[in-house]
C-alpha cells in the first residue's frame, strides 16, 4: 500500500500503518507523506522506515511512478490520511490512476463532493474503504448481530455519545496541527465537532442497530471564543421504524479522553458500550440479571468471535479493531485481482455509502442547528 | 409527623417513614395511610406499628383530631406521599390546619395548582419541603461545592440523564398500583415519564450547577402500546449564562434499573456522578488525572463531609440521602417553634419553588414536544 | 434498648442506634454510654435524644434501675458497643440480670472468655447476637444461596480480605480513640488488625462458603514503628472439604477506605463480592458471560429479596445491612418473649458460637505467626 | 526474525508474530513452526505468509540455512516459542550458531538448565530477551516509576494475583494442546499454574517494586482430578526491605479470564492495576482522594508516556504491550549490529537474570508446599 498523508506530526498517520500491516497481509512500501518533497522523505525513511526512492514528492508522483512498477511490486491501493479537504481530489486521482483506496473519514469537505466521489468509485469500479474505525471492535460485532437476531426485540431507544476534552482551549493557536486544521472550515469542513467525531457516533449507530436516523434536530455550539465550527453539540434523533435517540458529541468535555459510546435499548433488552473500555458489552434484559460479554469470552457469537484474535482476558484495543477494516479490505482486494467485480464483493467495512450518509448527516445538523434546532431531514 | 397515603403496596411511604426517623430527631406517630378508612388502620398498625387511634379514617380526620391533642403530643408536620393529584388539596387543607408540610414531587398535579400551592404557604408561614431526595447524596453536595466554588469553571455542558426499564411493557394492566397511577393523566398530571423521573433530573440539574434552564427542546414518546403518557423523552436545554445540555428520561430502558447520572464539564474541569454508585464522584481536570472523591472520604469538602455519617467506605445509600432533608427540614421546624418565621428559616431542602420549577418545566416539555420540539421558554 | 457505651467520639454507637431503629421495631430508650457519668448523661441526651434519667452512670447501674421498672417500659436487651476487653463482664452481667444481649464483635478479649460467655448464655437462656454486620447485605445472602444449592459446585478456592488505610500512621499517638484502643493489647486483644477486621472477613468466609476454615498458615506484621499489634497480616487457609483460601487484612493500605472483599470459586462457577459497591454480585459461570446480580434486582433469589427494603436501583448501604441484624435478634426476642426458649429460636444473626470460632481464629493465627506461620488448626 | 515453534493450533506463534513486527522495525521471515516438516511449511505459509524455502524441517536446519544466507537476508535473532522443555536446547543451539534470542517463558524447564543457559549466553556474548510481556503495559511502567521515585514511601504491602479458570476441568483430556503440555511435567516443569502464570506475578512484582522476594511459604493444590501439576496456588511472601506480601495463581478460578492484578502499597501511597483494564493504574494518597492515571494521559511521567503509541483514551492492549519487549529488544540489536558488547547495552526488556529468579521461585514454592508451607529462601 501506498500512503498519502501521514508525514511528522500526524497522530492517524501511524495508526494506518500499524492497522494495515498487523494481519501480515499488508505492507506499506511507499507515500507521500506531506506537500513538502523533503519533510515527505523524511517521514517516509524516519517514521515508516521506507526505501528514499519510494518516499514521493507528491501523490501525483507516487501515481505515476507505481504504475510504471511491474504489478508485483506496485502498490495495490492508496490509504488518504490527510485533512478532509484534500480526500477528494486525493481519491479521485487514484482511482483514475487505478488504485484503490482506503480514506480517512469523514469522506470529504462537501456533500457534493461524497456524491461525486461515490461516482467516481462506481465508474473506476475500484473498492473504496472509509476508515469508520469503531466498527471493527468485536464486541460493536456483538452488539450488532444481538440487534439483527431479533434478541434485543425492536429497537425503541439510542444514546450515541462521542465526547472529549482536548479542544476546550483554543488548542489551535498552539503548535497543535491536529487542532488547526479540525477547527478549520477551508480544510475540516462545514462541521467542526459534529464532522470530526459526531460522524462515527452517527455511523456507528447505523451500523449496529440496522436502522437509518430519519431527522436530527440539532443545536450546535462553538465554547472556545473565537473558534470558528462548533466544538460541542446535541442532537434529537428520530430513526427509521420509530425508534428515538440522541446524538451528543463535544471536544470541549474537561478531562474525557475518547468517550465514544452507545447504548440501545429494544423491546426485550439493552446493550451498553463504551469505547474506553472495549473488550466488555453489557447486555440487559428484561427478567434476568445484566450479563458482560467479553471480547473472545464465554458465550459470544460468530460475528464477534470471528474478528478476535486473542484468547478471551488479552486486552484488544484500538488499532486491532482499525485493523480489521484493513483485513477485510486486503480480502476484498484479493477477491478483485482473482477477477471479481469490486461492486460483487462482499464489503466488510465501511464505503462510500457510509461516507455520503455522513455528510448528509453534517449537512442536516449544520441546517438544523442554523434553523433553531428544526428537525431536519437526512435525505437516504 | 403524621403521614398521609403510604398504605399497603406503596413503596415511597415506607421510605419516607424510614427516612424522617433515621436521625432520630422525628417519629412518625399518625397517619391517614388510605382513602379506605379500614385499610388505612391496618396500614398502620401493621406497616408502622401506630396506635390504633391515632390512625385515621381520612386526612381531614388526622388534622381535626391532631389539633385536639396538646402539642406536645400533636405532629408537627405532615408527610403527603399519595398520588400527585391529591398533593395539592391536601398540603392546601394541611397549611391551613397550621401544619408544616413535607409532600413528595412533583409538587402538584398542575403548574396552577403548584402556583396556588405557593400562594398558600405563604399566606400560612408554614414549612414546605418537596423530596427531591437525590440532593441529599453527600456527592451531589460536594459536586455543588466544586461549581459553587468555581472549581469547574464557568459550566459549558450538562448531561442529566434519568433512565429506567421498569415500564417496558404496560405494567399498568397489571395489579401494580405504582404503574397504574403513573401512568394514568388524571393522577399523574401532563407528563409521564417526564413528570416522575424526569422532573428530578431537572431539580437536580438546577441544584448543582447553580444555574437556571431556561428554554427546552423536547422530544416526548410513548412507547408502550395504548399508553396514555410518555414513557421516554429527549430534551435539548439552555441554560443561563449559555451553558448548553442535554435531559434524557426513559421508562422503557429495559434493564436499567435507576439509572440517574449528572455530568458537568465547566472551563476548567468536569464532574460525573451516578446514582447507582452514589458514594463517587469522579472529578476530571484538564492538566492531571481525573480523582475519584469518595462519601466522607480524604480531600472532601465541607458541604458534603457535613452530611456524611459514616466513616468512608461504609456505603451510604438511598435512605440517607433522603433523610438529610427529613433532618435539615427538622431544624427549619425547631427554628419556627422557637419563633422564627419560616419565611426567614435558612432552609436547606428542596422547597414550593422547585416544585414550582418542576411544573414549569413538564409544561414546557410537553408543549415543546406538541409543537415539533420547538424551543420553549421556562418562566421564570 | 439500652446501650453501653457509644458516647461521644464513637463511630459504631450511633450507627447501633440507627440500625437498631431504622425497621420500626426497636427503640433506644436507656443508656450507660461512658465510664464517666457526667459524659454518659451528655451523651445520651445530646447524641441519643434520651431522657436525662435513663442516662445512667454505670452498666450496673442501668441493669438495676432498669430492673425496677415495669416490664413494658423496661429495655429488653442490651447492646454492648465497647472496646472488647469491656465486652464480656458487662455481657456476663446483663445475661445474669435476664436481659439478652447484642454485642460487637469480637465477642470477648481472650478466647477463654468467650467460651466462658457462651456457657454464661447458655446458663441464662438469653439471645445473644454478635454483629458481624456484613452478613446483612442482601448479596451476601445471595452469594450464600448460589453456594448453598449446588449452583456453584464444590467450592475449591476462597479470596477473603479485609483492607483499610487508616492505621498507616502512629494515629494512636494523636487525639484518636478508636485508634487509641484499637492498638492497646490490654483492650483489642492478642491481635490488632486481624481481630478488628480480619475477624469479619473469616466469618463471612464461614457464613457464605458454609465451611470451616480448618488450618490456617499466618504471617502478621507490625508495619507502624512502635505499635504493639499487628497492623496486616496474611494467612493462607486450608477449609474443610478440601477447599483452600487466603485471607488478607491490612490496616496499613493507604488511600484504602474499607476494603472487604470476597470471593469464591466453585466447581461450577464463582462468585465476587465487594463491600463498597454491596448492591452488586458477580457471578462467573463456566460456559456464559458473567452476569452482574444486583440488590432487589430481577433474577435474585429469596433469601436475598426477602432482606431487601428498596426496589433495586436504589442503593442499601451498611447501615440498612446492619439493619437487618437487629430486625432478626428483635424477631427472636418477641418469639421468646411469647414462650419460645431462646435455645430453640431460629437465629438470623450472627452468634457466639461465631464469636467463639473468631476467638478461636484469633489464637490460631497469632500463634501460627509466632510459629514461623506454621500450619495451626482451629479448633471446632 | 526466525520462529521456532508457533505452528497450528499455537496461540503463542501469531501474538509473537504480530509483537515483533507492530513497530516497524521487525520481520518474521523464516521459521521452523512444528517438529513435523510436513506441518512446518503448512504454518509457515499459512499462518504467517513465508515463503516456502524458508519454512525449515528444524531448527537445527534453519540455523544451518540461514547461517549459509548473506547478513542482509539472514535472519538476526531466533524467538522461541515452545513448551517449556524445549527453550533450553534450542536457545543454546541458537546462541551457540551466533543468533540473538527472544524466548518465552518460563526460561527453561529446570533451574539448572537456566542456570546453563546464562552461562551460554555470557560466553555466546549474544542477547537474550525473556518474554514477560505484562512489563509493557505503560502503566505497570508509570506504576514502576512511582515507587522509584519514592511517590508511594518505602513499600510495604503487595498482592500479586493471576488467576484465571481455563483449567477448571481436565481440559487436557481434549484436543486442546495448550492444556496438554501446560500440565504435563515432562514438557512444563516442576510447576504447572505457578510456572505458567505465577511466574509472571512473581516477576511483575519484581520489576515494579523493585524489591527482591525473599522467601516464600507456598501451599499448591491440584483441584482437577487426576492431573499431576499444580493448578491453584497461594504463596506467603517475604520481600527485601521488611516487605511482606501475597501471591497467588489460580487456572481453576472459573470464569475468570486473565486476571492478572497487581497492588502494592507504601508508606505515603498505593497502586492498583488490572491486566484486564491495562490502560488504568488507581494510584491512592494519604489524604487526597484516589486519582485514575490513564495510558498517555495527563499527568503521567515520561516512562510512561514514552511507551505509548496512542493519544490517551485510544486503548492499547496487550499485543501493543508485548511489542515494546521486541521494539526494545530490536533497539539493542542495532546497538550490538553496530559494534556495542551485547553485556554492555541497556536493556531494557527481561533476560535471563529474570529468567533464573523466576526458576528459583518455581523451585521455592514447590519446596515450600512439599514441606509443609514452611518458609524457604529465594537465593539470589
Amino acid at each position: 500500500m501506498g500512503m498519502v498523508g501521514g508525514g511528522e506530526g500526524s497522530f492517524i498517520g501511524p495508526v494506518h500503518r500499524i492497522a494495515a500491516e498487523l494481519d501480515g497481509k499488508i505492507e506499506l512500501v511507499a507515500g507521500a507523506f506531506s506537500s513538502n518533497p523533503e519533510r515527505s522523505k523524511q517521514s517516509g525513511t524516519n517514521m515508516y522506515g521506507l526505501v528514499l526512492d519510494r518516499c514521493y514528492s507528491s501523490y501525483g508522483d507516487m501515481f505515476e511512478q507505481e504504475l510504471s512498477l511491474d504489478s508485483a511490486s506496485r502498490i495495490d491501493f492508496v490509504a488518504i490520511v490527510t485533512p478532509n479537504h484534500l480526500h477528494f481530489p486525493i481519491a479521485r486521482a487514484a482511482l483514475e490512476s487505478g488504485f484503490h483506496v482506503v480514506c480517512d473519514k469523514p469522506a470529504t469537505l462537501t456533500l457534493q463532493e461524497a456524491v461525486d466521489l461515490k461516482e467516481c468509485i462506481d465508474q473506476a469500479g475500484k473498492l473504496f474503504a472509509l476508515t469508520h474505525n469503531y466498527t471493527g471492535y468485536p464486541m460493536i460485532r456483538e452488539a450488532k448481530h444481538l440487534v439483527q437476531t431479533g434478541a434485543l426485540g425492536r429497537v425503541r431507544r439510542v444514546n450515541a455519545e462521542y465526547i472529549q476534552g482536548w479542544l476546550a482551549d483554543l488548542e489551535e493557536k498552539t503548535q497543535n496541527k491536529q487542532a488547526q486544521w479540525r477547527t478549520d472550515p477551508s480544510r475540516a469542513g462545514a462541521a467542526g465537532c459534529m464532522g470530526d467525531i459526531g460522524t462515527h457516533a452517527f455511523q456507528l449507530t447505523e451500523f449496529v442497530t440496522g436502522l437509518e436516523i430519519e431527522e436530527v434536530s440539532a443545536d450546535l455550539t462553538t465554547f472556545a471564543p473565537g473558534r470558528k465550527l462548533d466544538d460541542d453539540g446535541n442532537v434529537l434523533l428520530k430513526l427509521s421504524n420509530n425508534a428515538k435517540g440522541v446524538l451528543c458529541a463535544s471536544q470541549v468535555a474537561v478531562g474525557v479522553e475518547n468517550g465514544l459510546t452507545l447504548r440501545i435499548y429494544g423491546e426485550e433488552g439493552g446493550v451498553e458500550w463504551s469505547q474506553m473500555e472495549p473488550n466488555s458489552l453489557i447486555v440487559r434484559w428484561k427478567d434476568r440479571p445484566y450479563e458482560v460479554r467479553r471480547t473472545g469470552g464465554a458465550g459470544v457469537h460468530q460475528p464477534s468471535a470471528s474478528v478476535t484474535r486473542l484468547p478471551a482476558g488479552h486486552p484488544e484495543g484500538f488499532l486491532e479493531a482499525f485493523a480489521l477494516l484493513y483485513r477485510n479490505f486486503a480480502e476484498s482486494v484479493v477477491q478483485v485481482q482473482k477477477g471479481k467485480k469490486a461492486s460483487k464483493c462482499d464489503k466488510d467495512f465501511p464505503t462510500i455509502e457510509d461516507g455520503v450518509r455522513g455528510m448528509r448527516f453534517i449537512e442536516a445538523v449544520v441546517t438544523s442547528s442554523e434553523n433553531d434546532s428544526q428537525w431536519t431531514p437526512i435525505v437516504r
